[in-house]
Formats: C-alpha cells, sequence, structure tokens
C-alpha cells in the first residue's frame, strides 16, 4: 500500500530536503505541501516552500494565523534583535516560538484527515534538542499518540518524522543524494536579499553543509 | 497559590458559564478569553464571547485563522445543510471539524505560555463524548501530558475541563447558581437573528436548559 504524504514545509532546508525524500520513494505518494504564516518577520521563505511544491507538482496550502506571532513570544516574530553567532542554547533560547511545533502538527493533522492522507510529515531534526522542546522524540510520540485519540473513528493520518534522530549535515547529505541543491531552501532569519551568513540559522547551514562535504552554493552577505 | 487561567470561549451556554464560574472562584483569577474565528457560518457568537469577556473585564483576544474552515470538512463550515432536529449521532456526525479542539487548545496552550498563566480551560461536556472523539476524557488527558512535553523548560500551563463527565443540563443548573441568564450566551448554528429552534444544537440547548429545570428566557423562532 503507498502510503499518501502531507509534508509541513517550511521553505526551509530540512523540510524541502524531505519533500523531495518522499516525492522520491517510491512507497509514498507526496499529495501536498502545507505552510503556516503566524506574522514571521519575513515571508520569503514561504516562495522557496510555493516554489518546491509547484517543482514537485503538488498541492500548496498556505495557513495565514495573522496576530499568532505577536501573541506568542519569541525573537523570531518580535522586535527583539535576532541572536547573532552559532546556533547554542544561549543565544537561541529567545528563537523558541512556545508551541509552534504542536500548533502546525494539530493544523496539519486536521487538513490531512480531511485530505484522507496516510501520514503527516515533520522535518524536525537531533540537533534541536537541546532547544526546542518540541522537537525531542518523546514528544512526538505523545502528540501521535493524542491524534490518534483526536480523531478515533474519522481519517487520522499518523506522524512520520524520518529525521528526528539526525543531525543537519546528514539531511544535507540526503539532499545531495536528491539532486537537490540547497540554493532552493531559504534559512536566514533575517529574510534579506540573500542569506546574512551571521544569524543562528545561517551559521547551523553553514556549518552542516560543510560538515556534510556537500559544497554550498549559496549566496551568503557574510 | 490562586491559579491564573485563561479560558477557550466560542460565545455559547458551556464556555461563557465556565468563564463566569472560574471569575467567580476565589481560589483562580480569570485573565482572558480566548476565542477562534476558522471561518465558520457566522461571527455571531464571537460577539457573545466579547461581551462576556467586558462583562467580567478580563482580555479578549480572537485568534483568525480566515481559511481553516474550508480545509477542514464539516457541514459547520461548509455548504452542506446543517441538520435539523435531535442532536444525535446520526445527525450530528456531519458537524464534526476534525481536530477542532486539538487546533484552539494547542493555540491556546502557545498563548498561555506566553501569558504565564496556571491553566487553560475548555468548556468540552459529556454528552458530546459519543459524536466527538477530541471531547472524550483519554483524549484530553493525552493532550495534556503532550502539552507538558511540548512546553518543557517553559512557563508551561495545565488543562482544566470540569464539565468533562457532566451533562449540559448539569451546566445549565451551574449558570443559574452563578446568576448567569442564558440569553448572555448564544448556540443556534444558523446565526440568525434569534436562536432558530430547529437546528441541532439549538434543541439540544432547549432540552438541556428543561431538564435542569431552569426558565429559559431564549427567543426561538420555532
Amino acid at each position: 500500500m503507498i502510503k499518501k504524504v502531507l509534508v509541513i514545509c517550511s521553505g526551509g532546508m530540512d523540510s524541502i530536503t524531505l519533500a523531495h525524500m518522499i516525492s522520491s520513494n517510491p512507497d509514498m505518494e507526496l499529495k501536498g505541501l502545507v505552510c503556516f504564516d503566524y506574522g514571521q518577520r519575513h515571508s520569503k521563505e514561504i516562495l522557496y516552500a510555493k516554489t518546491c511544491a509547484e517543482k514537485l507538482d503538488v498541492s500548496f496550502t498556505l495557513v495565514p494565523i495573522p496576530n499568532l506571532g505577536e501573541l506568542l513570544k519569541s525573537s523570531l516574530t518580535f522586535d527583539g534583535q535576532i541572536p547573532k553567532g552559532s546556533y547554542n542554547q544561549e543565544n537561541m533560547t529567545s528563537t523558541v516560538v512556545p508551541n509552534r511545533n504542536a500548533i502546525m502538527l494539530s493544523i496539519a493533522f486536521g487538513i490531512g484527515s480531511s485530505m484522507n492522507v496516510d501520514m503527516i510529515a515533520i522535518a524536525v531534526h537531533g540537533g534541536d534538542h537541546f532547544i526546542y522542546p518540541d522537537c525531542r522524540p518523546e514528544f512526538l510520540k505523545t502528540f501521535d499518540e493524542m491524534q490518534q485519540l483526536a480523531l478515533q473513528g474519522l481519517s487520522s493520518p499518523r506522524l512520520y518524522a524520518p529525521y528526528k534522530n539526525m543531525s543537519k549535515s546528514e539531511i544535507a547529505v540526503i539532499a545531495k543524494q536528491l539532486d537537490l541543491d540547497i540554493v532552493e531552501t531559504w534559512s536566514c532569519y533575517e529574510g534579506g536579499e540573500s542569506h546574512c551568513g551571521l544569524c543562528g540559522t545561517c551559521v547551523e547551514r553553514k556549518q552542516a553543509v560543510n560538515d556534510s562535504g556537500v559544497k554550498d552554493s549559496t549566496a551568503y552577505l557574510n
């Protein structure tokens, strides 16, 4: 039985790699990408997600929650300065958007139930565990159990998070194996013309791609 | 320690009674109401929720998710005719909005974490168990466990659902004890000038209030 899959896609390297990986898996059928706009600082990453859906010829669903960013405390959505430098705990705790994954997943499960898909895929990876509690395997497991109860008797997808114990470097290697050029993905928190090269997620991207041995053709300002 | 509480309020009889009950509880402090607009057929109930927040002098947070209704299959948000007559399983299954409570709760937990409240309150009641899987005690318990994992290390509220094993009649009795006139609440799915008196939720409201022995001053068209 081929599994129908809906992917949560931010336009970043991890979720675009996941969409390509599922699209090229003969046991799976990529049905669509779902993308959230909760009032992030910029919407450049949304364009990258939409372009990915067009390239893979699947549906693209944008879910705007216009005032959610204001309501959740984080430097990603507030006026606070985005931390520069390495992607470590001290710098990055201020980029935690409380409950972001639970919110995105619960909406994706509702949409996926209506679409009759078998799986909801999310690209959380091991490197995020130490900062973001809602990226950890025990959260993902309990979330999946909760969803089976919430959708009992209805079409009820399962959670698929194949990168949950991988590093970002390993994801870069998968992208390379899939012939996916990572310039088709957007990571920078700043949302300028090019990647800034200085914010936590630019630094993390550079380092992961460098560690993987894959050539990085991203144009960084710094 | 007085518990700070954020209430999910639709403007209906159950959630408005819950807000009044918490507001009058000396061990609790009602901090605000959060209300969702996911493209319901009408927004009359939102006005009733807002009026309740003004009366109780607490914050009112409206979270619009404009296209969610289109994306989730249900006669409440789609063009299908709303079932008339009794609030039974056959009639009402078509009013299930898949994952609605998981979606509203996860957003409320994110907002509640940012507001530093101790509890998120929801007015699901026992009469809904047989139709809506996301009103059942086992769902609520697992949802609460999931949230403790999702918000580990952050401000992490607990779920409070005091009506989960009560009937709607028992809620009508609580409203009476609180001197809350149920005309301050809106139930009808149709959203006309007055309650239609014919849709499933009007029939349920009439019957619950009648069973409770409380006088029903609602003006029903039928």
